[in-house]
């Protein structure tokens, strides 16, 4: 029995989702599958890798991710595999399943047709084709270094991320990654562990010190927190963040020590 | 082997469902879960109240129905499981769980970590670090006592549904409860069963009879209906009744014996 | 172990397919289901149809594929469930299931309410009271001659699909089947195997060759290629081809051999 997970940006109206599905429960019928998301939105890789990279620490030792955010799909990059100590990755080498942390311990070029559902894969949909299948063998057993021609973990794309947070003395400047669903806007800050410092978030000619729970601020008001993530949120209790502020991902946040 | 169901307002855009999968499946690999719904509107406890009070009857015995609606997570409203003869109910105490009908058995406040994901859990997703473990050592059966302090049943918090059924000889008054995908109103309008009268509805200026089937209505008539879930619904045959008339959740409805 | 497939115009938003899956594992608990859409515009059988069709081949043998989008429900229609040597149908008898292109080799009409839910299924929601409980049994191995009286499958009803592809010499005049999540129409024209024809197709005043990958055009350009249905696709490289161009489902295309 193993455990897969997918992510992609194929949305819920049309059936490749279960398409794939259906590949890999015909390779491999006593895996389990999880769904991620589908509601990346199309082509956005950025978004794809944070959503995976938040995800996959929470599943059980072994477990297949699988990821297909692919606009190059059909051209010259690399369809991929690797693993590290917990997990295996599979989907293109565009950066998606780089924002994982942990060691690569092996990598791999998808050369090897056996391994694919057919010998002449869609140049449209590889997912179904080509990663759907490998990740089936994965769960089933098949070593990683069956599935294709090792490579250099080093030589895996990997995205430069739009603003990095950047220490100057007391003060950080980051970026919002990711918008939620609630509308809270996740930035790429965190906060020293342990720190004694009171840190606080620059918005709107305000700062806001960084709380503990939502109910700490009045229903309807904007607030920092350190959210599920780890990452520091901005959000409204019981509301919508980003309709409230009109933020978007990138834009530049501050971050002070009192 | 469990059987699990979720539900939430966490909708499909980002990976918090496949979060709290992946720590379920964790500890009790052999679980199936089941999505209720992830639809819920931010919030709208009732929203998920009346949805998980339609669909946990239609289970087997002994499924863990898991609910997060809960916009008073880290603040000091009580984490609770409770059982009936038929299930196991787990989420927060703010009356999400409580529309279920059968009397609870056992109740009990969510106050042990070592049934926790860790000892420290996020003051922002409760749903991963609480709920998600407890239900799945429930899956696993782990008795519902080991979880917590007992409490007592008629301590949990219940809502004050904003209109209930009024019996007044042969004219009842109810409401809106829920729109449905289709654009269905589901009101809490219920006939008596085995009634010998002849019920109507009263909308825009005419009384309509409650009929037995979308096809007695030519198509996009407006009509009303004993719905799937049991209560009067108004519908269009194969069109969309909340554009037609534009009510909504709350809106007062009228019922007459002819 | 079974495996089943659901798809259905219900949308995400309530908990009639969660209701569902409750039904089937309550009669099949080791049943495996996968969701294929439910994302079906609501009464779209025709577009039920094209992604029924598209997904089925995928799964494997013994495979139980339930639909249900169904506009007549509780009206004369029957229910019915039909075999192919492949796979096993369930759903409304209105076109819906009968874009399967193989042969069927029984048919039965759902008439046996020992397989049902319930003696007297509701009249909106045959979904949850007749489809459910009996593609639960045929996962559980009961022979689908014991479902209902068997009927001819002549007699299935089929869709008149609004424009078949014409062929006139070296000219096809076809249309637009479907619209996917990314904004690709797909016609509902296909390539001669083997051709040495080049062929192109006519948009806005141009004739766009047919590519293989979407690579070959430059990001936004109007392309056409093979698509993974095995359909001519009209698409944008890394953007949405019908917001590009404004067309839709039906809409007339033409493809020309060089």
């Amino acid at each position: 029995m193993g455990l897969l997970t997918l992510l992609t940006d194929f949305g819920d109206r049309d059936s490749y989702v279960g398409v794939m599905k259906g590949v890999i429960l015909g390779i491999a019928p006593e895996t389990t599958i999880v769904d991620l998301t589908h509601g990346i939105a199309p082509q956005d890789i950025a978004a794809g890798r944070f959503q995976l990279q938040s995800a996959y620490g929470y599943f059980p030792g072994g477990t297949v991710h699988m990821a297909v955010v692919d606009p190059g799909v059909g051209s010259e990059r690399r369809s991929i595999a690797f693993a590290t100590e917990q997990a295996f990755f599979v989907g293109p080498d565009n950066g998606l399943l780089t924002g994982v942390q942990e060691p690569i311990v092996a990598a791999v070029h998808l050369d090897r047709p056996q391994y694919w559902r057919c010998a002449e894969p869609s140049s449209t949909f590889q997912g179904r084709d080509i990663f759907a299948p490998v990740a089936a063998h994965l769960c089933k057993g098949v070593p990683i270094a069956n599935l294709g021609t090792s490579i250099d973990p080093e030589s895996l794309v990997r995205l430069a991320l739009p603003l990095m947070t950047n220490l100057e003395g007391n003060q950080i400047t980051g970026c919002i990654q990711s918008v939620d669903h609630f509308g809270n806007l996740i930035t790429n800050l965190k906060l020293e562990p342990n720190s004694s410092k009171t840190w606080q978030i620059h918005l709107e000619n305000n700062w806001f010190l960084i709380q503990q729970t939502y109910a700490e601020s009045p229903v309807g008001a904007v607030m920092a927190i350190v959210g599920s993530h780890g990452f520091v949120e901005i959000a409204v209790n019981c509301g919508n963040a980003q309709e409230r502020l009109g933020l978007k991902v990138g834009d530049r946040i501050v971050m002070n020590a009192k």
